[in-house]
């Protein structure tokens, strides 16, 4: 089980795993993939029941057929079932661990890296992101789902090899959301226009930091890059929420995807990345003052290689060093393209 | 040089080196620690010229007698030379990159760990932290003055193994301290108590974790720890600045850390991790909301071994998945003590 631990103090909320009793020490003895892999076509019986997937007419859930599939995490770092609860203990604050954890297995296939899949299947991944969300979305406890992907250990992933991202459904919309939330509403109301719109138009103009343009996307590195080759992927049109993606951005997207990836693999050699959908808050519970969110928030992909440590001096400040000038990076990786 | 540059979604500042054109690629080629250590006795020519010793009587600057030694830092992320200005570029703004860097040499022996340093040692470096955060604050350029530690390479260390820590010291006051000044103020306007206080207070009468307690120091793992082995060290007296600890309490806290970090040495198997000084920003510039702070701040040391990867997860959310629980780390360090 776990519990959902509030810091009085900065109000940071924490996933506390009260059950571990075993200290991971992986910083001495590297962990090793097991020996089957749970993800490939025809081991669909090593992973919890599906819960969707994109696979061929005529064939069985949690049997060979699909392209995409999504499972429950087998280690959920939070619950489904429950009620939402709130309590005090001592001074401090915590919630009920309730929240879903799934895998998005992204091929059938023993393939590690994203971009060696075809941009057509990058294409279904997204497919499936946008199918989650719609239907974690109709749960009123759920505020936010964040769905993610780990690539190496450096980037905090598990010994599994093969392709896949993940989503966590939360009971709360995390800080870090919240603060873009409200940097983008802050200015909206001063300019009664999307902050991300501005940048866009700013970066296209000024060229510098743009890594690639097409006609639906846009693909940046960020002014003030908090990590060495950290990336933008923007759709050009305006939409608060991944779940109003057309077929059309999809497609183009996959085809992004692959590009920027392989970019970055070919730059970069390999490097542990994380990537971050950045979409917005669920808009059934009315009572969530960002749920009312829509001219002023516009979804996004975040990339960040993790090829330098962060250091006791980021951790405790807040401030960043970025060995690497976002301008530079734009020139690497166009040569690239 | 740098840049310090503004996120405008987020207000996050980031240290941006413009100059550099080679890409680190830590992630596949280990840097190795350089032939000759300019860190150890003897080879004082080897470092910028130092700010400030520990020494015996009638030894000169740059030369062997020092017990603890400050200098520039050869790379620094901020220069130390220039005024205080504030840029728009387009849509986006950036401050001069001004600052100081500075690393404190902890011993003149070629010792790696901090922990095999005598108790006694320990305290000339906490007496060599106080003295440059009291001759910082008095230009009144600087905000802040951040003291941190980084031992091994996945905590962002370099690659002298020589044992030092550093300091920065802000044109601004960090996210991170401004955060918990806020969070501290707001407890404080509603209590009139110093929320560090009460937090104390509340973790001895419960006990649960708790580490280490003597008549001037308490050692705790917080209640919503964001890592595993995450800890605090509080002074029992209320002070809101390093800078009033008193010779007593440096003597005290000398043999506090070397107990501490010998319990998470031997628990942990020589974990890499962080520590941070958490203290009041610059008084002097009174032109800073946050220089009226008194009551209600309360100096600590945070210290963060990094056994654990951050995820996607985590960068994209700022929620935290904890697998240790703070209860079973003070069983198993207070098993050590």
């Amino acid at each position: 089980m776990s519990e959902v631990r509030r810091d009085i103090l900065t109000d940071t909320w924490v996933i506390v795993q009260t059950e571990t009793t075993e200290i991971p020490l992986n910083h001495r003895t590297p962990r090793k993939p097991p020996s089957v892999c749970p993800f490939c076509v025809g081991n669909e019986s090593q992973t919890p029941s599906e819960i969707f997937a994109i696979r061929a007419e005529n064939t069985l859930p949690n049997q060979p057929g699909w392209q995409v599939r999504v499972v429950p995490n087998k280690k959920p770092v939070l619950r489904i079932e429950g009620e939402l609860s709130r309590v005090g203990v001592g001074i401090h604050d915590k919630v009920s661990g309730i929240g879903a954890n799934e895998v998005i297995i992204e091929t059938p296939e023993h393939i590690k890296s994203l971009h060696t899949l075809s941009a057509k299947q990058i294409s279904l991944v997204l497919k499936a992101y946008r199918a989650r969300i719609i239907d974690l979305y109709k749960d009123k406890r759920f505020r936010y789902v964040m769905v993610f992907k780990d690539y190496g250990a450096l980037a905090g992933a598990s010994t599994i090899e093969h392709s896949h991202s993940q989503l966590i459904a939360l009971p709360a919309t995390p800080q870090q959301i919240k603060s873009e939330l409200s940097g983008a509403r802050a200015y909206f109301e001063y300019k009664e226009r999307c902050i991300f719109c501005d940048i866009i138009a700013n970066e296209l103009e000024d060229r510098s930091r743009v890594i690639l343009e097409n006609n639906l996307f846009v693909v940046l590195a960020p002014y003030a890059s908090r990590f060495p080759f950290e990336l933008l992927v923007f759709p050009k049109r305006h939409a608060f929420s991944f779940e109003m993606v057309t077929a059309e951005e999809i497609t183009n997207l996959g085809e992004v995807l692959k590009q920027i990836m392989q970019a970055l693999y070919d730059t970069l050699s390999d490097p542990p990345y994380n990537y971050v959908l950045h979409t917005a808050p669920n808009l059934l519970p009315q009572r969530d003052y960002w749920t009312t969110i829509r001219d002023d928030f516009h979804w996004h992909l975040e990339i960040i290689p993790r090829i330098k440590r962060t250091d006791g001096f980021e951790w405790g400040s807040g401030f960043f060093i970025n060995p690497v000038a976002p301008e530079t990076v734009a020139s690497k990786l166009k040569e690239k393209l």
